[in-house]
């Protein structure tokens, strides 16, 4: 007579889950035989003293799953159970191999305002589209959801000055993927601010492309250093240079045009990452704005910065010289975003959410630079000059004396403070002396006192 | 006296985003200027006929993008309005280049019963997470969660004979994406499956790897073709070839394990995209697992195919001899599949829902190819043969007479029947004649009856 243990435990899930579990752990361990029949659905209920409910949806969940077959009119027999496929060798421990670090600042780059973020509203738009768009489960177009492009194009077209077709666009999981894509597109060697993005160079590099470095001030990348350069790609952040934090003025900017317009095969890339977050200055439009449609300029952007680092959306805008050579290399390959989260950007964007999210961030980012900058200036014994404080969501401090780069930010590190030098994003070129990188997204406001006696305390003793 | 024209409309959104967009269009066309005092909230709720909270609403959203400003004890005033950057010459029609085809019947490969997608249990736990998981709005590991690498290990190791370490996994979004990480960290030649994957011979050739083709027949790739082949690279899909639907033999397996260890610099990329399908064989363990972490096989899948092709996460193991070049060169490099979807991916597989939804699904289809088949047989009027109808989402049909393989796709294409000819998928080899490559996985049961009959109909006119 057919004997089924079960013992329902509290904490250990719902009812139908454990008998689930328990009967399949019986036939995996031989304990219940293939063949064998087990007991009707209402009197192994009654014997268990569970709901019929409760043992059908148990039954259905082991048929399904091939432990159990359902021969009508007979009842549910136990399947031939192969075992798994045996377990190689060993395991070894599951954890991870470098834990990371916790700060109790972080003021590395990169990090947003969480408590920002609009769950709220994006929880509603996702839900809505997983109930009600079930064809988003389809692959769509390698370029991305045309919709989320008509977005995309509308919203950098009113605001940042960008003059394209949705069909120029290109959505990707990340800057650093589509830049993958667009390098080997644009032979030649590539020219790259320096102090600069390490990403980039090592995204050129990756794809066999020479890099030189270009020289950077504070005001951006010079021109001038183009006239003697091989360059004929050049990788540029106007709007927030990275990390320095210079807006290139318009001037420069003009220059660069006119030099990318001087000869063929030049070609401008503009990394437009976080230009979002302006707190004084009327933006001045984009480059890719400024050459037009069939330009030489590449245009991209990512709203990893603006939303959040865990959300990968990102885009590039080609020039229309660009399409055919894109469609040969890349026609075939899928989009690395997600159809759901695409047009979840999209409703985003269109009802205006992306706007007003914008707005709050601006104002919040913008009180926060400003406790930051004024609370380091009371704290700490010697002049500070920064740079770049008004745009994007880091910015450059410098000391007039006191330790050097190096010592600045071990102490500070040993201090419990993640910052980092300028010289660190330096490749050839020696950058200003006491300059330290300071990334401000994701710092609470209300840790910044305590912050700045930190730094004071661990870099002049007070 | 301020006058502020305001003439609700049903269906044109809430009352407050229509006051809202009222008062900011008056503000952009300077009907309303600068510095100009608001009415306070009160006054105009009772004029508008509208409640307070409604002004308020709309006066908030106004402030926080800058239209107005709230001065303390004096009211709302309107803001300059710098007006936005000149839109671009001329807004060119934004519709897309080429609409998709709609087809009566869709057998092209890739599609999947969408019908069969977990969207409640996916939706809870997409859910679950936005609410309850905020960090994972940061930037996770750039080779995907370390939570969600230890689950997908031990699903492959389970189901797949998979043996690797959660430091071995790579997610990303697609397999084109890592199959384009890893093509330039494996110098020599690729030798690809001929007919095989267009994609792969793509990603190869964009990253400048010479590609060779190697034989194919009805059990797949044929080891003995490496002989005379300058390929030290091999991509290879041994769970079900695409597209011809063979199973590798154990024989062939250890065969080309064998070449690989044969000769330095060798490798094996095992391509195991469906794997998850097979409905009457137990699987064969991958080359992966015969061959261990550090043999020289890199294994690769996708949750694409079991999943949805929308949902875009796939992933690959690398050998451990590959894992020091993989950091050096990608280890800046974001993962490419947003954290909310990694994790929700991970609690799928760990909560046991993945395994169910692939036994539901795998009954499914099998029920799906064994009617297809079936019927086929009845409709057409000469004998069929079918190949790789016993494992995966598609299988090739071959017929013994009739028209030739493009009369076949041609005539079926102008009835609405989207199918490719198995010459598609070759490069040099010459296919076996009147073959079809048939994908099943979004068909509809219900719509088989009639597409027997159109294809019957439209080639041999009965």
């Amino acid at each position: 007579m057919f004997q089924l243990s079960f013992s329902p435990k509290e904490g250990e899930g719902v009812l139908y889950e454990q008998l689930y579990r328990s009967i399949r752990d019986q036939i995996q361990s031989g304990h219940l035989q293939p063949g064998e029949r087990l007991p009707g659905k209402r009197s192994l209920a009654s014997s268990l003293s569970v709901s019929v409910n409760t043992v059908d949806t148990a039954y259905q969940m082991l048929c399904a799953e091939g432990y159990l077959e359902s021969r009508p009119r007979s009842g549910f027999f136990v399947q031939r159970y192969d075992g798994p496929i045996p377990p190689p060798t060993c395991q070894a421990p599951l954890q991870p191999d470098s834990p990371a670090p916790r700060w109790r600042y972080d003021l590395s780059t990169g990090g947003v305002d969480l408590n920002q973020f609009p769950f709220r509203t994006w929880g509603r738009i996702q839900k809505e589209l997983l109930y009600s768009q079930p064809q988003l489960l389809n692959r769509g177009h390698g370029q991305g959801d045309w919709e989320l492009r008509v977005a995309i194009a509308q919203y950098l077209q009113a605001n940042r000055g960008v003059d394209c077709l949705p069909k120029q666009i290109v959505v990707g999981a990340g800057i650093e993927y589509l830049l993958g894509l667009l390098a080997p597109m644009l032979p030649g060697v590539a020219g790259l601010e320096d102090p600069g993005y390490q990403r980039s160079w090592k995204i050129f590099s990756n794809h066999s492309t020479p890099c030189v470095p270009l020289k950077v001030d504070w005001q951006g990348l010079c021109p001038d250093s183009l006239k003697e350069s091989p360059a004929n790609i050049v990788y540029v952040t106007p709007s927030h240079q990275f990390p320095t934090g210079g807006v290139l003025p318009a001037g420069r900017r003009a220059a660069l045009l006119q030099w990318a317009s001087d000869a063929p095969g030049r070609c401008l890339i503009e990394d437009d990452y976080d230009s979002e977050f302006r707190f004084h200055l009327r933006p001045l439009p984009s480059l890719q704005g400024m050459a037009g449609r069939s330009g030489p300029v590449v245009y991209l952007t990512t709203f990893s910065r603006s939303l959040a680092p865990g959300i990968r959306i990102a885009c590039m805008v080609l020039p229309t010289w660009l399409l055919d050579g894109f469609q040969q290399r890349y026609g075939h390959y899928a989009c690395t975003v997600g159809r759901f989260e695409q047009q979840t950007l999209r409703l985003f964007l269109e009802r205006g959410h992306f706007t007003r999210h914008l707005a709050r961030s601006r104002s919040r980012y913008k009180q926060k630079v400003q406790t930051l900058t004024s609370q380091l200036k009371q704290a700490l014994p010697c002049p500070l000059s920064f740079h770049g404080q008004h745009t994007g969501l880091h910015l450059v401090m410098q000391l007039s004396h006191g330790p050097q780069e190096s010592q600045l930010v071990e102490k500070a590190r040993a201090a419990g403070v993640a910052l980092t030098g300028l010289s660190t994003y330096a490749v050839h070129s020696t950058v200003p002396e006491r300059s330290l990188v300071l990334g401000y997204g994701a710092l609470e406001e209300s840790q910044i006192p305590a912050l700045c006696q930190t730094l004071s305390q661990c870099w002049f003793g007070e």
